[in-house]
């Protein structure tokens, strides 16, 4: 697949993103009062399926605002591109500058090009498997910690305002204690670029959707850390849950301080 | 008290704060795993302090390391520098983009200018009393959000690893029930700016010291916004604590978010 092209849409669709980020906005709010959505994450949504729809017509799509409003999502073994229009979209609202764009491309339902990019920063990160991760082109590598108690987390509360928080807190709290501190920056992809750029060492968040992480997953590989389920099983993009770390040692770790949060699988 | 003279510090003390920030660090612990310092710290307050000193040998000065290493707080009529040579000392240590150098210089022990630099973005904040603030040499206002629900805050868990834990995480819990989220960055001064710009509606943070929120704190006045003690009574520099909001009633609404936290004064 080609790389250029993803690069190019990526940075066109951030042209859109920090056209928007600059105005007044139109919101509407979805499932609950931390769940926004605005004109933008809509146009950038359209714009990108009909310039992936034109270059490759029988490819298959799933973004995130096609699936609110009522596509289902059809994950198969065929070419597919996974795409969050406006990852962040709460900062975008409010002019915190971590938004970003997330696009993968997977076959045989395995990703194999990551492209995320924050127009607002211009932060262009990417990778394709097997060939590393990327920042403005420059290579990265996960953080060299060994151990939860020499690292930083990243976690989000997330838009959910139910009685999945309890557990939420819970889980923030026992991992505060155990590591140099949480940050929370209000982007699954841009948390997961976090760890891929060495920032912190851990992302750990229940309640994503497969577009916020499709992309930031494989970069974090790519960048030489390791992906699991919270739990320590094996990674599922469509298990609304994610956690990638430095390495094996500070994922158990983390792994260890987190109880599970159950959600459908989507 | 010269504007040019402090923005020329925070300058040249940036400069030696990125220097730092991309080579490997000799870090030390101080009361906890989460309080860390390093020889950047030490060197860039030991700059700041020789050039203020130099140009202004009466004036006071307290600093966090020079606190750090014994030097009692003394905060009086006199003019005083209140300085924080590395705010997010954890991010600094990662590589985490958001740290600072911040600048606070009072009279009759009310700030009158405040400077607080990211060489890491580039951006300088500064306000002076009465002559508003400023990102860049750009007015900067805060978020004209009147209520808490459609609000994002940011708040730390901060560097104490103890008791003090439990009502933080219950105060965020609290909080962010009611409202669009948390965004925690692991730097106080630089959250009191993300009020100024308007990214964030409030911020509120227990176990703080003056020297992490004094510039901030002006800097978010001079923008339009508002100050207090969490518990919203008027705010203390020596309090240990800060709630800075876009307004008074999204400060009413998060006060009433926030369990009070005893930390003797300092």
């Amino acid at each position: 697949m080609s790389l250029q092209f993803a690069l190019e849409l990526a940075r066109s669709a951030g042209e859109i993103i920090k056209e928007g980020y600059f105005k007044q906005k139109v919101i509407s709010q979805k499932c609950s009062i931390a769940d926004l959505v605005t004109e933008t994450d809509t146009k950038v949504e359209n714009f990108v399926q009909k310039k992936i729809s034109e270059q490759f017509p029988t490819h298959e799509f799933i973004g995130e605002e096609s699936v609110s409003s009522g596509a289902k999502i059809s994950f198969t073994d065929s070419p597919t591109w996974i795409i969050d229009p406006v990852d962040g979209t709460s900062n975008f609202v409010h002019r915190f500058p971590f938004c970003c764009i997330s696009i993968a491309y997977a076959e045989k339902k395995k990703v194999a090009l990551a492209v995320v990019y924050n127009p607002i920063l211009d932060e262009m990160y990417h990778a394709e498997l097997g060939k590393g991760a990327f920042l403005n082109g420059a290579k990265l590598s996960v953080s060299d910690a060994q151990n939860l108690s020499s690292s930083i987390l990243c976690s989000e509360w997330g838009s959910q305002r139910d009685a999945t928080m309890d557990t939420k807190v819970r889980n923030m709290h026992k991992a505060v204690l155990a590591s140099r501190g949480i940050r929370s920056i209000g982007s699954a992809a841009l948390s997961c670029c976090m760890v891929a750029r060495g920032s912190v060492e851990s992302y750990f968040e229940y309640g994503i959707h497969c577009w916020d992480v499709a992309a930031g997953e494989l970069i974090v590989r790519e960048a030489g850390g390791v992906s699991a389920s919270p739990d320590g099983s094996p990674f599922d993009l469509m298990s609304r849950s994610v956690l990638v770390s430095c390495c094996r040692q500070v994922l158990d770790e983390t792994s260890a301080c987190i109880e599970r949060i159950p959600f459908d699988r989507e």
